[in-house]
């Protein structure tokens, strides 16, 4: 097992930080990591706001679901999916630019998340570590607003980056065999596996959490599941000019 | 600049490759890496199909656009995203899953990317390279079909691996200033930084084809961009129980 390999096996959120600063510079290398992703036929469809203002970070405090790390983490980004300079090179060559399929929805949200990991891998690779944000889409309207996001960009995720001043151990993933199939998705012995993970994720909390918490993963996932989640994103989308056909 | 930063900046897609083979325990090793990903309420909604069987190889072939490397790679994985074993994490429960919801699309699609590049990461650090086939959802039904996914999984993209046999050129990305913006979006500049940036890849065109080919970013992506794209995707994905609301 090599460096690289450990690096990536070795991951956790982490969402306290400590006052340490992220150069600028060290930051563009990080971007860079990020552009080096495979991109869809060269499409480039990721665009990061690095959020400065003080003002629109503890907003985005608030509109992220509370999450306080978004003020407090070194460097905040946010994640965009964005065809609208895609239309913008259409402009310069006088052609009608065909938008609005769900296609096109899927290159530029996957384009976007090849991009964050290289920028997340890169961090953790020069000590920086840090957490993505799904909760900018709660209210993600707010967002498009207060970023100035135009027609066909739309905030994915954002990112928290900082020095780590936490260090919480490896969350244990899904077992291999539920997760790689050789051939054809249908394998009869998945439902045992995950009653088998569900027993080693209980015991993964009961020990971080002192006994206080003791949840199975498909408890976990079938509380969250029973409930509608961020029902505004469809109709969003839509009218950020993705997801119309 | 450390030998992950230089390792990520140095990606190209490889699409042929030697005869060596990747043995299992290192493909297994790659998969652990992408298992280690962050992952969206620790939903876990990648899985991927390790395609061996070689008529479903050849017929990936045809079916991914007569794409060869399909099958001459040694490893042919198919990322999908996956909500078919919240369904089982559900029915254990009892929990009637609330599912169709474009957020939970949004949610897979990214949990599948970030696992991906994390395996293409790791597979790079072993010398080992590989290229994304988004043609898969060329003809998605078909490979839906073929690898036997059920309702709630659906094909993101595939992935050829294998130690490369040709070592072209890095492609220069977009100036740094049109994809990483600060506290908004806008951005005046834009238009004549694609501008200059066209005539760097009509450059990099130019020497890599022998004057062959001399084709700018912009005028690429708006010859690309006048045609409909996978317009069949929409009506798949709701057969397949996503982007129902």
């Amino acid at each position: 097992m090599n460096e690289v390999i450990q690096l990536l096996q070795s991951h956790r959120s982490i969402r306290k930080f400590t006052d340490d600063e992220i150069p600028q510079e060290a930051l563009n290398e990080l971007i860079k990591c990020g552009q080096s992703a495979a991109t869809s036929s060269f499409i480039q469809a990721c665009t990061v706001i690095q959020v400065e203002d003080k003002t629109k970070r503890d907003e985005l405090v608030v509109l992220g679901g509370n999450q306080p790390y978004i003020a407090s983490a070194a460097r905040f980004l946010v994640f965009c999916a964005d065809m609208n300079r895609h239309q913008l090179a259409c402009n310069i060559h006088q052609a009608e630019m065909q938008s609005g399929f769900t296609e096109q929805f899927i290159t530029a949200t996957v384009d976007c998340a090849l991009f964050a990991q290289n920028v997340i891998t890169a961090a953790q690779s020069l000590g920086i570590q840090g957490v993505y944000i799904g909760g900018i889409r709660n209210q993600i309207q707010a967002v498009t607003d207060l970023l100035e996001l135009p027609q066909l960009v739309y905030p994915v995720f954002g990112m928290c980056l900082g020095y780590p001043a936490q260090n919480p151990e490896v969350k244990p993933r899904l077992p291999l065999s539920v997760v790689l199939k050789k051939d054809s998705y249908y394998d009869e012995s998945d439902p045992a596996t995950i009653r088998d993970y569900d027993e080693q994720v209980r015991e993964y909390y009961r020990t971080r959490t002192g006994g206080n918490k003791d949840t199975a993963w498909s408890e976990q996932i079938s509380e969250m599941l029973v409930k509608e989640v961020r029902p505004h994103m469809l109709e969003y989308l839509k009218s950020q000019g993705y997801l119309l056909k």
